[in-house]
């Protein structure tokens, strides 16, 4: 990879493919004013190359526009900075690292195929089919084995097809030794046997289709929850579900919806429906209970009591769904209301349950969960952070899709913003890392002061007066895509310090109820898509993060997909997980004494505490 | 009860309601001539009364119509039969005994209802409803639990309902340890808690609704099995079955039949359907086939296969019973292709296999099933006997209903009949009891030969060769409901002779499997309605009966019913229903050395070897 070094800083940097300039400079903290979002309409990112060769728009004769420049080997970069540099600004950005946890996982799925050559009957031993099978299989020492009527009517034909020799698919439901027959094909067909994983999530849906004899993933697969359309988040689903035929519908909307990507991972890998033996699936408690269509109101409402968190195991035609009949959906166990069996199969994927090292796992998505422990003990709790981080309650926010702002600097001396947007597009609005990044930027520049509120002595055009108070005007409307400029509010600030906070307040309660703090956490590790995009450094200065060294931080990716994966390889896996769920205490933070205190603390940024970020300076 | 006393017989006996004085005289085997089948029209049957008072119409001025006479207190009646008189006549008719087994069950349901006050959740101690109600059933024992989906969905509302305080209805699979919930019900319901018995007949359907708090029968119904009108015997099911949907055609008007009798057994009790929480069936294999959809045809085929003997629990919502969805359906195993849950269910009724006393049982219903055994072992067949004893094959044969001939006297010097028929209607034509009677008439008057052969000697106008040969005209056209004459051919014997030849063959089979004859036979039970309109004396002369002692048959009623009962009164007796099907021997005869030599000796009337038949004296 091409190597740039930026002047006057002095910084060397690799360039990854398919990055600009820009992209290069955002992440090492480089200020270059840009309120395009890096779509090469605005004309402001202007660098010079010193040397090295390039591609890219040239402008001014003598510049390039960042947006557009990609170094072809090693370059040199000048910024044109003049005697506006501060080395202030150069906050050099830093996501968490990557980790990839591949635990060897012995195969054993909780779908077995079992090829049997039955004896054909004679009028010495006609003895019935079915007790011909179960006498075959008591050998193969399954003793107690229960058969689902579709198959017990279908048997006589299968038998006599395959010349009583066939495959049956096993499943033992985990209850007793107890085994139940869910399909009965003829001749051998072991070979086939695929499995489902999903991770069932209030925004997108996440599925892979697992090869249950190799472990393999053989195809993913996303999409948006159909449910986004009554409501975005799991409240106003569960309102919706109030309504007459409401449950049923949002139950009805997501299983018809899986069940059209079951059929897209299946066409993608070449195979075959009837090939799909076993469902599993990790979602919240709320999205668990609605596509089960399990009455969720009774999770809102005082004292907030799930139907259920050990869920039974539903067959495809208990769900109406058109896989095979008997095909069973395993569903990972919830703790409490609202922390569900996304985190339970988090933590199993995490395997922070089977090592020594303190961590705080963090589940930001629509709603926070976090846990905190180790191998002898896991604490959880839910905190009401709302879906500020997603872009929920702000002004401009919006989900990660094209268009959205998702980096932000704002430059310390003349507060001129530089944008990076998803796609390269125009501006439509922020997303989360964007919110969280342009946050950080105007507590660096010192447009806001610590309560949040921005500076009512600065003159400056993009700081102005709105209709609801305070604003900063990030993009123009001449540079947006809407038409309307983009803006960050004070009221949208106050939204995130309440968030924050709630997170902040959560990591300290869950801590100090084991009688720990934040300075003895081992590894933070960040789960979901947020993790993985969002900016160790902006996420620390506004307080969402604590402040502790970098290298303790990790970002794990979907844990909730990989935990319903490990489920499918391995049943000791799944009792693993509902050890874990067994094992996890709830706090009910809303609920803790001292929870207000450490909230209220929290309201600042990053913190009222100063000594609790000390690697946190900001301009005041 | 008045006394009777015929002269000049100088027999005498009690009359018992409702019986005319010429029942008394067929029961007591007093010839008196009658063609109308007791309906009065046919002015033949007069008697005298010498003294006592009666009730009855004169005929003649110094006669009654014995048909319509009736003691008011005892009576002397002379029958007016001047030199024809013939004491060879006189066979005292004999019902066999009815054995009314009262075991005492303890009783032990398959259904338990439950009551559990459950605490009601607060935000100390919010666990989830499913989890709540699994811990208070762990308290009481119950340690594997499986809840359907349509309960769970129910349970927050149900609980909530009943302020906490719930029924639950329990049903114990008998595979596991495990419990399936059933039904949830708030409040206190264990009062309701109802099961119905069935006898899946191939003819007839047979309905007992059983109080499982009480072990008392509620209400009972019967219907003839609506599959009759797509054929008469399993055989022509099995065929009807092969036609496109034929099957579920059979199976479906079975099942609907079935539900519009329970609906009609709780209305008769005042009692509700939802209060049904299980059926026991009792049928043959065939009809259970039918009854649950399973393909019957490989059950005619060689080597003639069950699709199953032991049928798994169905439950209501598997079978479109609408039933409440999850009320468990039990069947009676099965032993083999043509040893049904009939039998085995009757075997468990009748105690035999409880008791040291070496036992004949004798179902001869459409088909004919023998058990020969004690507590010791049981040994058991399928007779291809045909349906001639229930009227099938027989030129004027009919099912038992009104207007049949149920009994034939014929007079042993001219040859002249008396009939009497069911509702004492004009004839329509001969049911089992009236063929039996028949038959043994015609042996005893000498005027059919050992093989079944009419006298070709005899002058009579009764005797007649007809368009199949040789026949007996039993009621003339005039006398007849049809306007025509009923009659009783050579084929009809033949095949009657056929029918008593398999039946005895497989007894002397079943005994010589074990080192016994039919002499070291303790007791002959006789199930089904056969059995208790059989009479011992016309059955032992035919050769159908072994010629036994007579105090040493019993008729026992529906067995397969009363089996099907006692699997709703307790889980103990259902056990013992599967032992008694894993101790049953089938032996099967068609396959049998011997049986070809057993049968063709029994195709004589009563048999080839005279000494078999000690008491039977008859004209030849």
């Amino acid at each position: 990879m091409p190597r740039v070094l930026f002047l006057p800083f002095q910084v060397e940097e690799e360039v990854f493919p398919d990055e600009t300039i820009i992209d290069v400079a955002m992440r090492l903290g480089i200020h270059i004013n840009a309120s395009c979002g890096g779509l090469g309409t605005c004309n402001k990112c202007k660098v010079i190359v010193e040397s090295g060769e390039v591609k890219g728009e040239r402008i001014e004769e003598i510049y390039y526009k960042a947006c557009t420049l990609k170094p072809i080997a090693d370059v040199v970069i000048r910024i044109p900075v003049e005697s506006r540099y501060d080395r202030r600004a150069l906050i050099r950005k830093n996501r968490a690292q990557a980790l990839e946890r591949v635990e060897k996982i012995p195969l054993n799925p909780p779908i077995k195929k079992l090829y049997l050559e039955l004896t054909s009957p004679t009028i010495e031993d006609n003895t019935p089919d079915l007790e011909r099978l179960f006498f075959a299989l008591k050998e193969k020492g399954y003793e107690e084995v229960r058969i689902p009527p579709e198959l017990l009517r279908g048997l006589p034909y299968i038998l006599r097809k395959g010349d009583f020799k066939i495959t049956l698919t096993l499943f033992n439901e985990g209850l007793s030794k107890g085994v139940i027959i869910t399909d009965i094909e003829a001749g051998d067909t072991r070979e086939n046997n695929l499995g489902v994983a999903i991770d069932l999530g209030t925004t997108t849906l996440q599925l892979e289709l697992i090869d249950l004899n190799s472990g393999r993933v053989l195809a993913h697969t996303s999409d948006y929850n159909p449910q986004l359309s009554f409501g975005e988040d799991v409240i106003s689903r569960i309102e919706f579900a109030r309504k007459k035929e409401g449950l049923r519908l949002l139950s009805e909307r997501v299983r018809e919806r899986l069940f059209i990507l079951m059929e897209e991972l299946v066409k993608e890998a070449d195979r075959k429906l009837e090939e799909i033996n076993v469902v599993s699936l990790a979602g919240n408690t709320v999205m668990t209970h609605l596509f089960l269509e399990l009455e969720p109101k009774f999770l809102r409402e005082h004292p907030y009591v799930p139907v259920a968190k050990n869920y039974p195991v539903f067959f495809a035609k208990e769900l109406s769904i058109p896989l095979k009949e008997n095909v069973p959906f395993l569903f990972a166990p919830s703790v409490a209301s609202y922390v569900g069996g996304d985190i339970t199969a988090g933590v199993l994927a995490s395997m922070m349950a089977k090592e020594p090292y303190l961590t705080l796992f963090i589940d930001l998505g629509t709603n926070g969960e976090i846990v905190v422990g180790n191998q002898d003990f896991l604490m959880c709790a839910a905190c009401s952070a709302g879906p500020a981080f997603e872009g929920g309650g702000i002004k401009h926010g919006m989900r990660a899709t094209s268009g959205a702002i998702e980096s932000v600097s704002i430059d310390p001396l003349d507060y001129e913003p530089m944008i990076i947007t998803i796609g390269k597009k125009r501006a439509k609005g922020l997303c989360g890392s964007g919110i969280i990044s342009l946050l950080a930027s105007l507590m660096r520049t010192g447009l806001i002061d610590r309560m949040g509120k921005y500076r009512r002595d600065l003159k400056h055009p993009r700081l102005r007066r709105g209709e609801e108070g305070y604003e900063y005007v990030l993009v123009y409307k001449d540079d947006s895509a809407t038409g309307q400029d983009i803006v960050f509010t004070e009221n949208d600030i106050e939204n995130l310090i309440r968030a924050k906070g709630a997170m902040f307040a959560g990591y300290q309660i869950l801590l100090e109820s084991v009688g720990l703090s934040l300075s003895d956490l081992e590894r933070v590790f960040l789960a979901g898509t947020f993790g993985s995009f969002i900016d160790l450094e902006d996420a620390i200065t506004i307080g969402l993060l604590p402040d502790l060294p970098r290298d303790r931080f990790y970002f794990l990716g979907n844990t909730s997909l990989q935990g319903a994966k490990k489920v499918l390889l391995s049943v000791e896996k799944r009792e693993e997980l509902y050890r874990i769920a067994q094992m996890m205490t709830h706090v009910e933070l809303s609920n803790h004494p001292r929870y207000m205190d450490y909230y209220m603390a929290a309201l600042f940024l990053p913190h009222t505490q100063e000594e609790l970020f000390p690697s946190i300076k900001i301009r005041s």
